[in-house]
């Protein structure tokens, strides 16, 4: 699954000719955003670094059944080119 | 599970008096370690802040019955109080 993400940060970055790329993901996709970052810049990207990392909460409204809103973790990271 | 880490980074922090501690997650726990940092800064240490983030990789030597190493990306969280 992560494969799908570092595809999209390697066509991304090249089709805008964009000198930064961000990640975003919450919850259980926190570790695939990582994974993501990690695998572009080790095996496709060398010239790639992270530039920020950011961590924060958001509230997701509650579900169909459920009676109340859940607090998710997210993070935010910024890969820039060299 | 994440509020067992909890736990442990206000008796760490309370315990020993110190100024920072040090959130260092692998693989699928990386979600619990943002999430721990979020609930702790969120729910009971206001103070704290998060002053450093990073991720990484690491090899894995392999399991029983598996031929070779695996890649695994990590996260280190350092919460400092103001």
């Amino acid at each position: 699954m992560p494969m799908d993400y570092v595809l999209a940060i390697i066509t991304g970055l090249s089709a805008s000719n964009a000198k930064e790329i961000t990640l975003k993901a919450r919850g259980q996709a926190i570790t695939t955003a990582v994974d993501a970052a990690e695998i572009t810049r080790n095996r496709f990207l060398k010239d790639l670094k992270v530039s920020k990392i950011a961590i924060g909460t958001e509230e997701m409204p509650a579900r169909e059944g459920e009676n109340r809103s859940r607090m998710v973790s997210t993070i935010e990271i910024v890969l820039t080119k060299e």
